[in-house]
């Protein structure tokens, strides 16, 4: 009898054994989809609509979208991958948006700074853009600029400055994502000598890349002070014809407010809005002097705006109302300006600036709090660009543009909280590996896409000539 | 003749050789003298009396000592050294101080962000602070900042919390300087029940540490607000008899002078002075609210500043008036506060906040250049400590407390002006090696003086316990 019994038992067993070996097999044939990569083992902060955080999480990325994102166990159990990232120790976040810089300006960074705003530009960045501004400066530039965003967990970019197209080819070229906006502006600049030039030329530069997986071309008319009424609206003109966004500068300093006043009898606001300026798919930087009246005014044109709190402290333009903004429902995205007036590109730097100056400001220390300081990085900044429904969180669907940040130093030790580390106690240098367009772009801080030794040592030759455009001459 | 005028050369050359070698081994053994350290080849950035800056050039020292500054070439003509540090490609300056911060307070770092003062106190901080602060707290998590300060390019720090001792013996051990200061405070706290408890504990602690070559033991008055007249006099005396400093928050919120008019219808500031707590030596934190009035009674009595620009903003506590502080003749240095309020201890991020918010505020791009910002993190802070004498600049005689800083990455590239970058470009996380009091702390970003894994792995495990103290019990 026991022994008939212990026969019965093997072959149960053996049942439940083989059960099992089928019901794993299938598990492991039928449910698991092979992907190109899985960033697993991380806290994952999704900045979606419900703001989810999956610790342990994962991001499954097939070609060049996100198929999942959820914990690590479950994703793990669905998906195989080609390429795997271990974050472990680490926060994945949607890869930052810097929502408003002059990418080739990293060549002027530190060389005129604690000085007043007319000197900032008579003295040394109009001298230095006139001597040295060309297609190769730009290139040289752009190539350093990149290499700073992507090591500082940038993924996409808003651009206003000459050569685009350069500043564009060097973008795809490094795998990085950017809306380059081609300046329009009354006076001849280094690619342009009128403002038709510079639509002409504009008009090349969207056709070229109208279709691009990276690239979004834009038209930046650079400020209603530096622009005639007749440009300004043709400046639109041209948007709207190829439905791309619009970049411009407004209300940045106190001066230019007053200036319009006596020049329009109206703000910079009223005034653009007087010549049907404002439009779909614009986003406005600084916006510093904007009055509570003026902001319906930009919510009606669902117009955007890039807050710039490190360029707006380090110029003494002044605060931008941003808590007011969001009140009015107006979308905010972060920027970093360009290098000559921040110094570096940091939009880890940028959410921290953002979340102090708005707290000191109002006097209440709850404003601004991490959360919202990392959505006007990420999904904010998408939708002030017109570019939410692809980039801005973690969701399946969207392209897969994201940063893995450390959170493993003494600064960062101990963690309560990753958003509140996020924004308070992280650097740019703190990220270890970007991922864009489903692309591995830097992977444990080695560059994959650029040359590193190489782009510094051409921005530091480049450099030389910049520094004899701004010496005068000794005799 | 062709021969003898051969032979005559022959000679004069032999002759010119011998010279030659009798010079070169009379300039090689004569006026070389052999140091203990040689740091070559960087740029140095003295923060002397005339600003000096030596590119390339060179510090070396001797046991503790500074024995000499100047053009790397001429260093090493006069100098030999046991042990030599290659600065190349980096900037030497002397060591950050920091003259205000909590140190143990890491352990509270990202507890409570976001929240109203009277929350982050209540809420967060002082049932975190009752459940949790012991000894072993203490020496955890300031083993925890002083990594996180090396690291950052902090060679002292004056510090006001409980178990000062433990604070100052944990530095000591570290090769950490510090000028820990005994808390005072009206009510009932971990290592004291009454402030003549604390006055007690203070009067042993100085005792303890009277002739340390790294420690300056200090009496920590917490507040005028949180201190009866008895008690601060008492606190003043204590510090007189012993000719040690004083250090005190003050004015630091609106609420505060608030109150304090109300009570005693009188500032802070003049309160303080009506009972003649002010007098030498005395390092008062933010001030934020202080008014050109009252500036003249400070300078009276030689008392120093601590600026906290970040967690002024962070706290919305406001703008300390530090423009005019340096206008009245005041010293001001530079402080983190703890990182429960900022959220980390790197003094670079403070000397830059320093330099953009005094901008923004005083609508003048110009003020607190780069220069000034770096200078009240070094020789201001020295000097609102009472020890210029011995550190806060590269100087001959001066205790050899200096960091080394990479200037290689992208976010510094191109470099046109070293302390620009210092104060607008540079992280903690560039520093590479520290030297305090002659000794080697961190070398190449390896700690030298404290375990870094075992020190992480201590304070994530008391972590849990803050958690745990700040969590409401779940039924």
């Amino acid at each position: 009898m026991v022994r008939a019994r212990t026969q019965r038992m093997l072959q149960l067993s053996l049942v439940v054994a083989l059960a099992g070996a089928v019901w794993v097999s299938f598990r492991a044939q039928s449910p698991v989809r092979e992907v190109s990569l899985l960033v697993t083992g991380g806290t994952v902060v999704t900045v979606d609509g419900a703001r989810g955080i999956f610790a342990p999480g994962a991001v499954a990325v097939d070609g060049t979208d996100i198929v999942a994102v959820g914990p690590a166990a479950d994703i793990s159990n669905r998906f195989s991958a080609r390429d795997r990232i271990d974050a472990t120790g680490s926060v994945v976040i949607p890869g930052l948006i810097n929502t408003h810089t002059h990418a080739p300006m990293v060549l002027y960074r530190g060389l005129a700074d604690d000085v007043s705003l007319m000197d900032w530009l008579q003295r040394y960045i109009f001298p230095a853009e006139a001597k040295t501004v060309s297609p190769e400066m730009v290139r040289t530039g752009t190539r350093l600029a990149i290499l700073e965003m992507i090591q500082s967990g940038t993924t996409a970019f808003a651009d206003m400055y000459y050569f685009e197209e350069e500043i564009a080819r060097v973008a795809k070229a490094a795998g990085m994502r950017a809306v380059p906006g081609q300046t329009i502006i009354q006076f001849p600049v280094a690619d342009a000598k009128t403002p038709a030039d510079g639509l002409t030329r504009a008009e090349a530069f969207i056709k070229e890349f109208q279709d691009d997986e990276l690239i979004v071309p834009a038209v930046a008319p650079h400020a209603m002070y530096t622009l005639d009424a007749k440009s300004l609206v043709a400046s639109r003109a041209l948007a709207n014809k190829y439905g791309v966004p619009v970049l411009i500068h407004f209300a940045e300093t106190a001066a230019e407010v007053k200036n319009s006043e006596t020049e329009h009898k109206m703000t910079p606001v009223r005034y653009l809005d007087s010549i049907g300026f404002w439009g779909p798919r614009t986003l406005a930087a600084h916006g510093v002097w904007v009055t509570a009246a003026e902001m319906p005014i930009l919510r009606k044109h669902g117009v955007g705006i890039s807050h710039n709190p490190e360029s707006n402290m380090k110029l003494a333009s002044g605060i931008a109302p941003v808590p007011e903004f969001m009140t009015a429902g107006l979308t905010v995205g972060l920027g970093t300006d360009g290098a000559a007036s921040n110094n570096d590109l940091d939009m880890f730097e940028a959410m921290r600036q953002a979340a102090l100056l708005h707290k000191l400001h109002s006097g209440d220390p709850r404003v601004i709090p991490a959360p919202a300081a990392l959505e006007m990085a990420t999904i904010a900044g998408a939708r002030s660009l017109g570019l939410d429904r692809l980039i801005g969180s973690l969701e399946p669907g969207k392209r897969a543009d994201l940063a893995v940040v450390s959170m493993a130093s003494a600064r960062q030790t101990p963690m309560y909280d990753p958003v509140s580390h996020l924004v308070y106690a992280t650097r740019g240098d703190d990220v270890r590996t970007v991922v864009i367009n489903g692309r591995v772009v830097m992977r444990d801080r080695k560059m994959l896409t650029l040359d590193e030794p190489a782009v510094l040592a051409e921005a530091r030759k480049m450099a030389g000539s910049v520094r004899a455009a701004v010496t005068p001459a000794t005799k």
